[in-house]
């Protein structure tokens, strides 16, 4: 995700329309707001199928013989248990810090250096079911609580609420955020999977991949950005205040958050599907406010680049979804993470099956091979 | 690095030839043998060019004044404690992780979450100052052994092997480990340098893009295969030995570790220098077996692919460098990092100095948008 202030480019640099590989997994249709898991419309997903069967179809190809999927539902069940050693590794992080950097480390102490070359689905699930229990588990230390179990009659979704709280969630909550971890699933190749996929090729393995993914995650360019959605709503508190606040902060130069996408011109169609989410589940008022800043963003920015299709991005609904389900701004990014693991995972698997190193070219542009280093001895 | 064995490639899912951005730092000239880093051929700065200075060369765009580096000596003096809550946490690692795995954690650790965006040369300072420490203190605990400080009179290169081993290091080792800490401290864009510069593009920060560098490194056909070569030289065990066992393993379709790269068509100049170091320090009878493999080794893969342009590749003569001074199989691919910490740093200054989010295409090769999900609810 990036602002509306476009960054100065060089040739190449951004690798805007070079076509880094192949991917059976999905398919953004930047131009008809489409974004497709192996042929079926993630928007016809939402609300209602459960994430394991949207993880069934990323690494199966197809989808579960019913719902939610058997397998993966056991599977995870099976690979929640964080060994003891990456626990004690885990629990000595300073409760201060910030869920996200807890996280990168979580990802770098899970399975305790006991990953393979190639990858296997079996450690997806590792990643994906451990994933929730150590950031729960932080964020229960971080706020002075003791750690909740998880529980066996309980989906992936739910007990990720119910280890950050340790109450049984609402239906509704349930089923806003799983259709958010089904929205967030995968995504093509974005910059964290492309790097997930760059790690994978020199043979490293998904542990060390998913940290690298998540470390790009991290950046508000790309997935770092809601929570600042939400401060920026926060800070606008009315809709009367959007428009003037809006024309101030971009004539100071300023990004603002939550608008504009490489891969979209047009409405991002998750974005569509969370603002119908958020319907549902968001303070009546709070949403008017977030559809106030969303037309008059919409409209200061299309005035000041006249011709751009820039429209609301992802992370703006976003925002004000897991807002209405009592995430704390904090967790946002980290909650993204954790339903890419999904496709992190996927990814790996379809990397690692026809691989090859992937290793650009760079120009170089410093001065000429001849320089004397002033106290270099004779040569020989 | 990699193997003898060519992958199964598919339209640019190797980059291959694609220019990906724009960098003064190095210039990798694959054809003729050379290397430079900002006009300086490497051959000409080692043995002698102290690290500090090739980090001030890559930081700073030019030499510093006088050997070693004032300014990047005091820098890294000054920016090599550990804060106590980032020692505490790496001490929390199973004293059995392979160092490499607790080298990805403690890059993740580093600083605490207190990074910036743009990167800033003061972090670098941090990087490769504290990386050494918290590797040599998990070697130490791995080997049931106190830490041992770093001295404020050695140098960047001699106070690593110092904190290794607790014992003055003898000069003849710390003029080897330094020349290769020289050789390995940029390569252009290489796997793990294009992930770190994602990595920054998106605007996260330079601990979280030097986890993914590593975590990128980790793979055997990138960083991860010289303790691997020392392994099959081992294997071997004497030079009447290198042909049969070499033929044997081919002829099984395995890897040869040590031959072969992507950017070379001629020999690594990296590893020329290097062997010309292994006949200083090395023991005569290894390094006769070692240049027994490297012949027999290019006479078989030049056999099995004729027109090929095969060569030992830096990874070969770096195992035979790194035994002779004494360091542990498991250290070599976690002390190319260590060396590669420089240009890490000086590659994410440059990316944010002139970023543009990393984010490539993908081709879809799924099944076309369409398809109905068995159980899902009419749409509305």
């Amino acid at each position: 995700m990036r602002g509306s202030v476009p960054e100065r480019a060089s040739a190449n640099a951004g690798l805007d329309g070079v076509v880094a590989g192949r991917s059976a997994l999905t398919w953004v249709g930047g131009e008809t707001s489409d974004l497709v898991y192996r042929g079926y419309d993630v928007r016809a997903l939402v609300p209602g199928v459960p994430y394991e069967s949207v993880v069934h179809l990323l690494l199966f190809g197809e989808p579960p013989e019913s719902d939610p999927s058997p397998v993966v539902a056991g599977a995870l069940r099976g690979a929640r248990p964080v060994a003891a050693g990456v626990r004690a590794a885990a629990d000595a992080l300073a409760p201060s810090l910030p869920p996200l950097e807890a996280m990168r480390t979580h990802l770098s102490l899970l399975g305790g250096g006991d990953w393979s070359y190639p990858p296997r689905r079996e450690e997806g699930y590792r990643l994906i079911a451990q994933s929730p229990v150590l950031l729960a588990r932080h964020f229960r230390r971080a706020t002075g609580r003791p750690p909740v179990e998880a529980r066996d009659d309980l989906g992936h979704v739910a007990n990720y609420l119910w280890m950050l709280t340790g109450e049984a969630p609402a239906p509704a909550r349930v089923e806003a955020l799983e259709a958010y971890f089904d929205l967030l699933a995968d995504h093509g190749m974005n910059a964290s999977t492309f790097v997930l996929r760059i790690v994978i090729s020199t043979h490293s393995d998904l542990g060390s991949a998913a940290t690298a993914a998540l470390a790009t995650l991290k950046g508000p360019l790309h997935g770092g950005a809601p929570s600042r959605v939400l401060e920026m709503l926060r800070e606008i508190g009315t809709p009367d205040r959007a428009e003037g606040w809006i024309h101030e902060r971009l004539a100071r130069g300023e990004l603002l958050y939550g608008f504009g996408h490489r891969a979209y011109k047009s409405e991002d169609p998750r974005g569509l599907s969370l603002h119908a989410i958020a319907r549902s589940v968001a303070d009546p008022s709070r949403l008017r406010l977030a559809e106030t800043v969303e037309r008059e963003g919409l409209a200061a920015l299309r005035a000041a680049h006249p011709g751009a299709r820039i429209y609301a991005n992802v992370e703006f609904y976003s925002a004000v979804v897991l807002d209405a389900i009592g995430l704390p701004p904090e967790l946002f990014t980290p909650t993204f993470a954790l339903a890419r693991t999904a496709g992190w995972t996927a990814h790996a698997l379809e990397q690692a099956a026809e691989n090859r190193l992937i290793r650009p070219d760079v120009e170089y542009t410093g001065p000429p091979k001849g320089l004397r280093w002033p106290r270099a001895k004779p040569g020989p």
